[in-house]
């Protein structure tokens, strides 16, 4: 498949394993000039003494190709001597911080300690991993999801990663986010893009909270916007999105994702496997792309990345 | 060797590597409520967004013979993929953490962010690591040993492990001292202690800032206190106290650091090389013991704090 670099400038909203595959796929046709990456840190939290940021070191991770080839966090190659430390020390060791892991997060932590923003501090460890496309965290300040289930409000990753998001989601709270602002670069990032993309993340927990920061949504909704579907037949990928979507009351399908983004798509994105849904799609107003939106390997998220471009320039621009 | 437990309440001041030895020794004869280490802090510095306590920690690890049976520092079995990944990072990597050292340095870190005293964070880690006696940081509120150098004044650690001690030292200053003050605990021990023993660790950087401390040098004052020579032949069995009496115009024996304690000492400890000075430090006032105090295996630890423990017994209480 022949790369052809694309003219236009491109905001990618991104969670984690899908929302990499993506940018990963669009960082092969856009200059770094022209493709921002706007992460969710609601999945963020303090751990070990470290500031544990999920999504951003997925995205970085990924367009750094140094990422785990199957499980969808972590690195290639890892190790896991320190944790096993820490298990023989009698501390819990749920979260797996592999031993390059826990080398980024040691430097991100000195960052903090010397007063860097988290936007700062991601620009140098993109950087240290040879990551050239802005990768922006949607704000420096703290905003945490937690979720409601039968048995009380749950932190992020205890929910996701420690209960393996068995109990039932009754909603969620975004702690924090009455005191956050989106960061100026994420701003100017949304009022120079030509459009902006919904990676194939979580609606509710990775994208969300990106939408939720004060003038964030405003400022998408003044762009064409596509959104990939995190959902193929009836379930998501990777993650508790399809869980979450049916314990929430919303249909679990394309459809029931392109609704929850509603009046904010000019376009949408979704896999073969649901092309019946696209009349229904297209008649709540976005223009439809049915494709393989599976990326199985590193051409295949260029070619969603491509399919995904080429709508955005021959119908939204 | 039988084993014979002793009575007596005794403190342990100490620094590093000769220190940790003894302290191992003493804690094969004293029972946990008998015998209290009190630590040097102003070795440590803030590292990778963790706090380095290397005194502490060769303790520690010594205490529950985990320590590298070789080099004075750090824990036996150890790997350094953190420190492979920081290296590949581009980060300086002269200050060798390696990964087991690092578990337990996420674990105080993460003490250190919910608010835990280092004292209880050691205690903690301690307790962990099967040490039964208690280990004390000197304060808790840090202290930070700076070597004046002709190259300006070095952090401690930039002086000891980055340059080597290559530079020469003209003097020191205990930055912190005017805001610190030595724990409850500390100053408790030191109240019901029947003796106190200045395990061989470097006089300046290793013992100096634990006396430093408001408070410290009457109450160790006001007890027998016994030293063990850190010089023997002329020489530090460890680190860089003999360069350092020299370059601060000390006599580079274990007269000098006898002249160095002074009136602080009932009893004084050295090595039979240095037989030929026991008149002329009995001549300042201490009762003296020549014995072998090179502590080559667990064995000779408990040889040498036997020794020290039958002095104080039979010549200071």
């Amino acid at each position: 498949m022949a790369v052809v670099r694309r003219p236009q400038r491109i905001v990618a909203l991104a969670g984690g394993v899908g929302g990499a595959k993506l940018a990963h796929g669009l960082a092969q046709h856009i200059d770094p000039g022209h493709l921002t990456v706007v992460i969710n840190t609601g999945d963020d939290f303090e751990h070990l003494g470290l500031l544990i940021c999920p999504d951003i070191d997925t995205v970085l991770y990924n367009l750094a190709e140094v990422n785990h080839p199957v499980q969808g966090w972590g690195r290639e190659g890892e190790s896991f001597q320190v944790l096993a430390e820490v298990q023989r020390l009698g501390h819990e060791a749920w979260f797996r911080l592999g031993d390059r892991d826990i080398a980024l997060h040691l430097l991100r932590r000195q960052g903090l300690d010397t007063g860097m923003t988290l936007t700062a501090i991601t620009a140098d460890l993109a950087t240290r991993l040879g990551v050239q496309h802005p990768v922006l965290p949607m704000s420096d300040e703290p905003v945490r999801t937690i979720i409601h289930t039968p048995e009380g409000y749950l932190a992020f990753q205890e929910y996701f990663v420690h209960r393996r998001c068995e109990p039932r989601m009754l909603g969620m709270t975004l702690s924090g986010l009455e005191r956050a602002q989106p960061t100026p670069q994420v701003m100017a990032a949304l009022a120079t893009a030509d459009a902006i993309i919904f990676c194939p993340s979580n609606p509710y927990v990775s994208i969300e909270p990106i939408l939720s920061l004060p003038g964030v949504r405003a400022a998408v909704a003044a762009k064409p916007a596509v959104a990939v579907s995190p959902i193929v037949g009836g379930q998501a990928l990777k993650g508790p999105a399809a869980k979450m979507m049916a314990e929430l009351g919303a249909e679990v399908t394309a459809l029931g994702v392109a609704r929850h983004y509603g009046s904010l798509l000019a376009g949408f994105v979704l896999d073969r496997t649901d092309a019946p849904l696209a009349p229904a799609i297209a008649a709540l107003g976005p223009r439809v792309v049915v494709t393989d939106t599976v990326m199985n390997d590193k051409a295949g998220r260029a070619r969603l990345a491509a399919e995904v471009l080429d709508m955005v320039e021959k119908e939204l621009l």
